[in-house]
C-alpha cells in the first residue's frame, strides 16, 4: 500500500514549520503587545452552528463529519430513496469542520457573555478547512490568524488595528501599502446617484481606471446601466486623485447631501488623523503608507464601517491581511447589538510572500546548533557531560546516537545545518578537551566545554 | 437558536489559552534543546491510511468525513437497503480525523523517505479525534505531544528521552517517578516459565502485591490458569524488591535461560548506567528517580524494547507521560526495518496536575501590563504617543478605546488582572506626565513616560 494524504492538504516539513512558526510567533507577539488574548475553538462545530452562515456555496463547501455508531437507522427508507444529497447529508451528520474563525467567534462570545469583559480582544490562530477546487496557493486545510475587537464602538480600535498591521509587516521587513474604505462611503454614493443596486458594478469599472483609461471606464458604467447623468456625477469619483486629505475633501463635496455617506467621511478622517497627527512626533507614525482606496469594497453585506486590505509591495499576489468593523456579529446567535472591527492575516499566502524574498532571520530557521561526533562507547561517555553542559547553558544539542562512519555524522550535521561540530578522540580526551569545528568557515579549535559555550554563545 | 458545541469537544478561554501555552512552549524547548524537529500533518487522513490500525474497536471511534458532493450517487440501491453501517461508511466517506500522532507520523516517514536524513528526531504536537463516549478528563478532541527518534538502534535514544521526560517535569516543578520496564524481559519471563499467552494475566496480578498481599497474588496466578510449579518460579519476581541493580540481578538469574530475556536486562542496565554513571558528576543525573517496574505492561503487541511511564507523586492521576521502542512502524506502510523510539506526554493530564498544584510562572500567564485609562478625545490625544512608547520598550499595553465610566474601565483592568494603570488629567498634562497606579499595592506616583516604563520594566 502506497500512502497518500488527502487532495489540498499538506504535511509541514521541518523547516517549513520553523518558517510558519516564525510568522505565527512574530504576529502573536505583536498582538498580544496590544493586549488581545487568544482563545481556540474546536475544529467540529454542530452543523446548526455552521449552516447558513456562508451562503449556499459556503454550506456545499462544508466538511461534514458522518455520525458515530448506527448512523444509518435514523435515515427512513423513503430519505434514502429519495437519494438528495443534500437532504441526506442534514441526516448523517450532525457535525461539521470549522470553515472560518468568525462565525466560532461569534459563537464562543454568546456562550461566553456572562464571563467576558468588554470590549473583548481576541486573537485566534488555527485552521480552518473547505471543500474547495485545490489549486496553486489555494488548500482544503488553511491556517487564519484573526484579531477581533468587540463591544467598543470607537474608531481607536481601527486606529490601533491598523497600527498592528504596520508593525507586523515592519517586523518582517516586507514593504506594504494599507488601502482603507469605508462601507459607508460606498452607500452614500449610491444614495446620492441613484443606484444602490449597482454599488459593485461601479467600484470594479472605477478600480479600471489605470488600465483601461476614462473613457472606456464611462462606457463600461454605461453598459452596467448607468444614465448620462448619473455617470456624470460619478467623474470626480472616477477621477479621484491626490493626497488622502484631497480625496476626502472631493468626495465630501460628491456627499454632501449624504448623510451616512459624510459619516463615512468624517470616520475615515479621524483613523488617518489618529495615525499621523500633526504633533505626535514619530511614534506613532505608520512605516508604511495607508491609502484611501474607493475601489475597496470586500464583503459588501457583512461589513459595516470601515474596510482595510493589504499588498505586498515587491511580490505580486492578492491581497495578503484584510478586514472590517461589523455591526452584528452575534445577532445570528441571538445576542444582538455588539458591534466589532478585525482583521485577518492570510499566513499562507505571508509565507510565500517571505519565501520570495527570503527574508526569515538566521535564528528562526536554525535548529540544533551543535552536534557531537560519536566515536564509539568510550568516547560517548566521555562526550555526555559536556553534551549535558552544552544543554545547561540553553544551547540546542546533539550527541549521533550509532558510532556511524564519519562521513555519515558530518552529512547528518550537514543536511540539518548544524552550524558547530564537536569531536574527542585519544588526543582529545588525553587532554581533558574537544575539538570545535565552525560548519561555514571550515575553522577547528581546540577547546574546555567552557570554551565552547562561551564561543558558539 | 442557543448555540452549543459538540459534545467531548472544548472552547479554550484566554486564561486556559496562557496555561496550556505555558506547557506546550516548555515541552517544546526542550524538546529543541535535544535537536528535535517539529513537523504537523492534515486533520483529514485518508480512511486507507487510518483504517485497521487501532484494532476492531478504533476503526469504530475514527471521526469520518462525509465525501463532497454527490455522495450517494456512488452507493447502490442494494448497499443502501442493506442498512450496514461500517459498510455504508466504507462508501460515504474517503476521509476521516486523525486517531493518533504516530499513525500519521509513520505515513509521514514512509512518504518523505527520500528527503529524510536518518536518525530523524521530531516532535509534533496536534489534536487528535476520537469518538469516545465523554466522561471527566476524556474528551472527544485532546492533544497529543509525541517525540520521536526513527532509524536509529542505539539505546542512547532511551536516554535521551528519559533526559527529556526528567528536565520537562523538573521545569514544571512537578515531582515525578519515572517507571521504566522491557518488553523483552517480559517475554523473557513467559518463556521461563512456559506460559507465553498469560504475560497480560502476570502483570496485572503482580501489579496488586501491596494491596492484597503474596497469598491473594498466587491465588490470582493459579485461577489464571498457572501450574504450582509456574507459579514457584515467579515467586522471585512478584516479590522483587531493592534498588534497580538488586533488582536487576534477581530478574537476571531467573532469566539465566532466555536469551530475549537476558537481552532485556542488558538493554535496561545500559540505559540506567547511562543515566547515572559513576563519574559523570552531577550533569547527567536525573532530578527524579527512574525506577525498574516489572508491572509496567503498556502496548504489548506495539512495543519491542524499552518502555516507560511517568506518574506525578504529588496528584492522584493515571500516566502523565508514556513511550517506549517499536521495531517496525513504518512495515504497515511498506517500508520495513525503521526501528524508533518514543515518548507522548499527556498534555491534557499535565494541565490537570500543574492545575492541581498551581505551579505556573506569574510571568506565563499575566497578558497585558500596562492599561491606559480613556477620559476622553484630548486626554487621549495626549496619552496616545505614551502608549506607543510603552509598546516600543515591549511592555504589553492598552488603551481603553472609549471613555467610559472610571468604574467600568477600571473593573475592566480587574478583570484582565492588568498590574498597571497610567491616568493623565488636566494636572498631569499640564506637568507633561502620567499617573501610575500598582493595581497590587494601591500605590500612586507621577511620572514621566520615561520613569513609568524603568518603573514596570
Amino acid at each position: 500500500m502506497k500512502p497518500s494524504i488527502p487532495k489540498g492538504t499538506r504535511d509541514f516539513s521541518p523547516m517549513e514549520m520553523a518558517k510558519r512558526n516564525y510568522i505565527f510567533d512574530t504576529i502573536k507577539q505583536v498582538y498580544q503587545l496590544y493586549g488581545f488574548q487568544q482563545i481556540e475553538t474546536p475544529a467540529m462545530e454542530t452543523l446548526q452552528t455552521l449552516m447558513g452562515k456562508y451562503g449556499e456555496e459556503g454550506d456545499k463547501l462544508l466538511f461534514k463529519v458522518l455520525n458515530s455508531g448506527d448512523f444509518i437507522s435514523k435515515v427512513s427508507d423513503e430519505e434514502l430513496q429519495d437519494r438528495n444529497a443534500l437532504h441526506l447529508a442534514a441526516k448523517l451528520c450532525e457535525k461539521g469542520l470549522r470553515y472560518d474563525l468568525t462565525v466560532p467567534f461569534a459563537r464562543y462570545v454568546v456562550m461566553h457573555r456572562d464571563e467576558l469583559q468588554l470590549p473583548f480582544k481576541r486573537y485566534q490562530m488555527q485552521p480552518v478547512w473547505r471543500a474547495d477546487r485545490p489549486q496553486k496557493g489555494r488548500y482544503r486545510e488553511f491556517w487564519q490568524f484573526d484579531g477581533d475587537i468587540v463591544g467598543s464602538d470607537s474608531l481607536l480600535n481601527e486606529v490601533e488595528l491598523m497600527q498592528i498591521v504596520d508593525t507586523v509587516f515592519t517586523r518582517f521587513g516586507v514593504r506594504v501599502q494599507i488601502k482603507i474604505n469605508n462601507r459607508k462611503i460606498l452607500t452614500g454614493i449610491a444614495e446620492v446617484i441613484g443606484a444602490a443596486d449597482k454599488i459593485v458594478d461601479i467600484t470594479v469599472a472605477i478600480d479600471k481606471l489605470d488600465k483601461i483609461g476614462l473613457d472606456n471606464v464611462n462606457q463600461e458604467l454605461r453598459e452596467d446601466g448607468l444614465s448620462e447623468e448619473q455617470i456624470a456625477k460619478l467623474q470626480p469619483i472616477i477621477t479621484l486623485e491626490g493626497t488622502n486629505e484631497q480625496k476626502l475633501d472631493t468626495i465630501a463635496d460628491v456627499l454632501k447631501d449624504s448623510e451616512i455617506g459624510l459619516k463615512g467621511v468624517d470616520e475615515i478622517r479621524s483613523i488617518l488623523s489618529a495615525l499621523c497627527p500633526v504633533d505626535c512626533g514619530t511614534s506613532a507614525v505608520l512605516h508604511n503608507e495607508i491609502q484611501l482606496d474607493l475601489t475597496l469594497a470586500r464583503g459588501l453585506n457583512y461589513y459595516t464601517g470601515a474596510i482595510f486590505e493589504v499588498k505586498a509591495l515587491d511580490v505580486q499576489i492578492g491581497s495578503i491581511t484584510g478586514g472590517g468593523r461589523y455591526d452584528n456579529l452575534t445577532g445570528i446567535f441571538g445576542m444582538p447589538g455588539i458591534s466589532g472591527v478585525g482583521i485577518s492575516f492570510g499566513v499562507d499566502r505571508i509565507f510565500d510572500v517571505l519565501n520570495a524574498l527570503d527574508c526569515y532571520p538566521k535564528d528562526a530557521v536554525v535548529g540544533t546548533q551543535l552536534l557531537f561526533i560519536n566515536f564509539g562507547e568510550k568516547e560517548t561517555a566521555y562526550c555526555l557531560p559536556a553534551v549535558a553542559k552544552a544543554r545547561q547553558a540553553g544551547i540546542r544539542t546533539e550527541i549521533y546516537p550509532d558510532s556511524a562512519k564519519m562521513k555519515k555524522q558530518m552529512s547528518y550535521a550537514n543536511a540539518k545545518q548544524i552550524p558547530f561540530v564537536a569531536m574527542a578522540g585519544e588526543n582529545e580526551m588525553a587532554e581533558g578537551k574537544l575539538n570545535l569545528k565552525n560548519m561555514i568557515t571550515g575553522e577547528q579549535q581546540l577547546v574546555t566545554i567552557e570554551e565552547l559555550i562561551a564561543s558558539i554563545k
